[in-house]
């Protein structure tokens, strides 16, 4: 995936790449300091406790899930969102099949350099 | 709203702001660096052409939109995205009901003096 695309992203025709069990991931839109990122869940799927230097921001598109951000946590539904500081450990479990739309500053160069 | 709250965002729990015809907004998830915002169109509204030194990504959540970035205008739908570089002119059209999420970098300060 270049970076050189855009400003237009059709979802339909991005690839997607299975992260862990009933998670797939697609890369959307990429932009100079901005990357979005569609991550979908089956029910019971796991986004395992990691942390990034990049700030994160989170809208929860569809379902529900509970979110670990550092020493809180809280079930969140469509329209709710979440912030992921800079190296704050965070995770996600999917208690419905759902969809979260990630936002990166800086952009994700580790997630591009495993599509080129 | 203040910057300070976080790290979760319940979307229920948040104003909506009219910000045209047919158009209105809610100030979502901010934290360091990022902001993300929600914009519900009606039927045939429009997010008219402007511009901001902020980088902008902005997810189709739901609804079909023409968008207008700079020379270029795609027809966009659920699942697609587009990149807003700083100070380039956008504007939308909601060929149907239809909801944006937009992420900013840095935040919209803007934005926010409006709500304190």
């Amino acid at each position: 995936m270049s970076q050189t695309r855009g400003p237009f992203f059709v979802g339909k025709d991005i690839e997607w790449e299975t992260t862990a069990d009933g998670v797939r991931r697609q890369i959307l839109a990429v932009g100079t300091d901005l990357m979005l990122v569609r991550v979908d869940f089956e029910a019971g799927a796991v986004g395992a406790v990691h942390h990034h230097p990049h700030r994160q921001a989170t809208y929860v598109a569809a379902g529900t899930f509970d979110v670990t951000m550092g020493l809180e946590s809280q079930r969140v539904t469509v329209g709710d969102s979440f912030t992921a500081p800079a190296d704050v450990p965070h995770g996600v479990k999917a208690i419905e099949a759902g969809t979260l739309i990630d936002c990166f500053t800086p952009v994700r160069e580790d997630f591009l350099a495993r599509n080129r």
